[in-house]
């Protein structure tokens, strides 16, 4: 009677499982899963979003599929700090940048067509994919003392139902940066293949090294991707963004029928799409913590892998870093033990990574609960080598 | 390039370019298409919104799948006020009435499943369905003095792919109300042929008589969809909901799944979250001067009707009225005419009547304009019968 499209398997995993039995029995737990900024100590106070929110204009509906010009300006000035000229009419709102991905999934695939996305990468594009019955091919993102992309193996990954690539820059959660010459091998093979580029980068604000934009794209049609949630810390305002980029004669349509598809819903909040511009022009009130947060717990972090039986892996950006520990390691059965050492922390498997033996962790949390939590999970890690 | 799926038409139809540009050309139009009541002078204060919206909670971000219980609880007082008794845990927000419709065909369907809609029915329907990749068939309402159901022709329309049938209550635009006989009815087809019902709703709270609610259904698996865009005229918070009626053993599954579907993208922007219990339990604020404004328009209509060339057809509810003006009536040269003479309204085919020579107006606008409007109509077409 349901859809084979939602025939998931909902029994939880045996991690999920034990984490909401002891969260229930009220155990006290250092979370290193945590990605919601405004549990981290860095959102905004509840008296500035309510100035941005409470704003005169709340009253009336103009429904614009693409959404306010004020906005769509602002982020036309957002992208211009970081280097790609996009002008207001080929930027289109969205709740999120997860509804962003359901328009361009529904704007470029049929079902049964295929979109390539990296791995290891974030689990909610499997989800995406498969709400709009698209399938996905993984193409390889590889370490060799810091993360690349595999070109052959992407362009070898391309088959006939091919659509799309996701490019996630900086990626979740490896921190692998798109730069200018992997940008330019994705233009030609897209331009080549006819696909479209989608460039996830709502971590961009966060990046360690220079890096290329999909907004910047101009040998394919290309999305640029990203919102409020992460570059604001503002998850709960549902505010996100499309900026597309590329030749005029594959833009012009393309965007004509995003609006039409943005149209059927107009999804995004009336309050939140006016009080976006004051939000995002002073986006490093909530980026400059931020940085200074991922800095500390990176650096927490660098100290206890000396020595450590980790290895901590090398990143370009984001929110989360990655240890590897070796492909005999059980990732599933070291995170329930960590679990009973009171410390969230996420398996490799749970973002797909091509070989065995990650953890990965959130470098948002308070630095004296991360650096609890790190001890810990060395802790662990050693005396597991010792047994 | 593009998906076949966005593959529509986008050439403006002769309606459509003449109505542009008359507005660009600033000609004042009497617009009595006009659906949206922050237009006609039926909102809220931006104080009374600013203060719902402004709520001390809006810096926390809780993400729930299902939404924040506070609004679960007022829409399930809001259902009891309907006489539906709804627990708030088989009550799930969405971010519009149009994105309830999303999430439950991608519950129910898959790509090429069929789901029943009332013909005349309104035009988003198609667009929603496409974009889900869900084929629509049509089951006919009928006038004989006032709207009723063909049991038999919609129980014929059931075939082996269909998985759902949508009642719309009051309809838009014919004003046909589900009672309590024709819900028996669609509770026994789809029990039997494992079907679910989806009543929208979002008229309920201008019926003009006894009705009946999806939310009361139990012989079916059934959803109730409606929102805070027609219940409370703010259609720019974005908040909607689901409410589940059924069997236990059938809603529970569903209800899961559809948890899973909502946290794909948690759409619902916190701040309308936290502001829906005061705005939906102000309603009357909103639904008191509302039905005042329906019953003077329609009053004015049925007076503007007698004795003129067309028949106001008899409405259980909802936002518009409907004049039947006799089959061979080209609808589109009328609407032509009716904007030289600075008059907007719709032809019937915007709604697909099963029959030519019908117009829809909105019953929202000022009741000055709108008598000026209807005069204006009523003159056109006696002209065109003098003629
Ligand atoms: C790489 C990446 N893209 C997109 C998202 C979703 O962002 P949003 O909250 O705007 O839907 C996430 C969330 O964690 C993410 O990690
Ligand atoms: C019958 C009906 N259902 C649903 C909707 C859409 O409502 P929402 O604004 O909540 O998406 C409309 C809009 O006109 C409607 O007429």
């Amino acid at each position: 009677m349901l859809s084979r499209r939602t025939a998931w398997d909902l029994a939880g995993n045996r991690l999920s499982s034990r984490l909401e039995a002891l969260r229930a029995a009220g155990r006290p737990l250092l979370d290193l899963s945590e990605a919601n900024p405004t549990r981290c100590g860095l959102g905004w106070s509840a008296a500035e979003l309510g100035a941005a929110l409470a704003d005169p204009r709340v009253s009336d509906y103009e429904p614009t599929p693409q959404g306010l010009p004020a906005a769509r300006e602002a982020v036309a000035a957002y992208l211009a700090g970081h280097g790609a000229a996009v002008p207001p009419e080929r930027i289109l709102l969205t709740s999120s940048t997860s509804e962003a991905y359901a328009l361009l999934f529904k704007l470029l695939c049929d079902p049964g067509d295929e979109v390539l996305v990296p791995s290891p990468s974030y689990p909610l594009l499997d989800l995406l994919a498969g709400l709009e019955s698209v399938a996905l091919r993984r193409y390889p993102l590889r370490y060799d003392g810091e993360w690349h992309l595999d070109r052959a193996a992407l362009a070898a990954a391309v088959g006939p139902r091919t659509r799309a690539v996701v490019a996630v820059s900086p990626s979740n959660p490896t921190g692998w940066l798109l730069d200018a010459g992997d940008l330019a091998f994705l233009e030609a093979l897209a331009g080549e293949r006819g696909l479209a580029l989608l460039g996830d980068e709502v971590f961009a604000d966060t990046a360690l090294a220079p890096r290329a934009s999909a907004a910047g794209a101009r040998g394919c049609l290309a999305f640029h991707l990203s919102g409020l949630s992460k570059v604001c810390g503002l998850p709960q305002l549902k505010a996100g963004w499309i900026a597309a980029a590329g030749p005029e004669p594959l833009v012009a349509p393309a965007l004509a029928r995003l609006e039409v598809v943005a149209d059927t819903w107009l999804s995004v909040s009336g309050p939140a799409q006016l009080a976006l511009p004051a939000l995002l022009g002073r986006r490093e009130r909530f980026l400059g913590p931020l940085r200074e947060r991922l800095g500390q717990n990176r650096r927490a972090l660098a100290s206890e892998a000396e020595g450590a039986p980790f290895d901590l892996l090398r990143s370009g950006g984001g929110w989360s870093a990655v240890l590897r520990l070796g492909e005999a390691v059980d990732e599933e059965a070291l995170c329930l033990a960590l679990l009973e050492d009171g410390v969230v922390a996420q398996p490799g498997f749970f973002y797909d990574f091509e070989r065995n033996g990650h953890l990965v962790i959130s470098l948002l949390p308070e630095p004296g609960r991360f650096k609890d939590g790190i001890s810990r999970i060395g802790a662990r890690l050693r005396y597991k080598r010792a047994q």
